[in-house]
């Protein structure tokens, strides 16, 4: 696969930030049929400079051609999404519930298994055809059943406790959408989201776009 | 307020991307009784360097000291966040719901004042105390209400259309969570968000430790 740099330190997060968009641009131009595709392109669609996806090639190892099939099957390896993915997700309130109904991810391996939310009347019923549990029987749930990624969509008082569960369950990864920063260590790999920084990022934009134009 | 540096040339989107955080725990260290920051310490809680703090307060336009109040009262004004932000949802489903129910949004003065959805079942109800009403008023409602914010919440397919709509309606922003890249201009400023992406991002890291770990 010739992904070497991977061996020696991990990748920058600006890099790691940047490869899905890789990946979901490729996707739309194989959709479209284009046969080939360029760097100066793939940077124009995902909002960069062509040296910069050529650097972040190169940084991950190369590419042996820029075929949209090498480049989706190169993405794909880099980020792991061959391999199956066994998610549940913690929260069945509005969030979890919007995550759950992303239809989008099964395409690409990743499963939702189990929901398991801590209001009782819930227990038993299904969400989007997926079973809510107890959250109580988490920590039984994950011994017994193999769980690649914990999602938690609590309140941020319980996502501390939802991570201490996740590592004693041997789970790889956790993608947290409470709002409270949780880190990643040497047991677990943490992807926090804080869904309100693109709207403060947006209304920067908005403030320096319009003190811009009374200056000018 | 200093911020020279925003009259010059829009920041960079890495920069942009890097400002709500650092409001996010400058918010986080005032609430936890701090009486000083080092660049430092809220490199360390952002996850990046203190020589990357200092040059980012640098480039806009500098702080005049690190007391938590101050680092607020710029980083608000930088950020837009004193001034009242008027949004509206388009789209009730799970996703429209789940920004609805956010409540953080309201102390930052972002206001959610309607939700729009082609569902006529929905049309005079209401999501959180917030009324829905018929997409097909959204000209209408936008011509006569003032609007800085539409967010985005509907399949694919009609974003663009909305996005029209936002334009022609005088919006400042769009904050756009289909699965679709909508492109800011000078008439509009955009901020996409693809909640996949950091399911990859993840997939990602996990892959990267294991086949680290697997060569070591």
């Amino acid at each position: 696969m010739g992904n070497k740099a991977l061996n020696k330190k991990a990748l920058s997060d600006a890099l790691a930030r940047r490869l899905p968009a890789y990946y979901r641009h490729v996707c739309i131009m194989l959709a479209e049929g284009k046969q080939t595709v360029t760097s100066g392109e793939l940077a124009k669609r995902v909002g960069n400079t062509s040296a910069q996806v050529r650097q972040d090639f190169f940084t991950c190892g190369g590419v042996e051609n820029y075929h949209p099939d090498t480049l989706k099957n190169w993405l794909s390896d880099l980020l792991g999404i061959k391999e199956e993915h066994h998610m549940v997700v913690v929260g069945a309130g509005n969030l979890g519930r919007a995550i759950i109904s992303f239809k989008d991810f099964n395409n690409d391996g990743f499963f939702i298994d189990a929901v398991f939310d801590n209001n009782l009347m819930l227990d038993g019923m299904q969400v989007c055809g997926i079973p809510v549990l107890n959250v109580a029987t988490l920590d039984e749930y994950l011994a017994a059943n193999r769980t690649d990624i914990v999602v938690i969509a609590t309140p941020a008082n319980v996502a501390e406790d939802i991570l201490d569960k996740a590592i004693r369950g041997g789970v790889k990864g956790v993608w947290n959408f409470a709002p409270v920063d949780l880190r990643s260590n040497e047991a677990i790999e943490v992807q926090n989201v804080h869904l309100s920084d693109s709207l403060l990022t947006l209304s920067f934009r908005i403030n320096e776009k319009e003190h811009w134009k009374s200056e000018n």
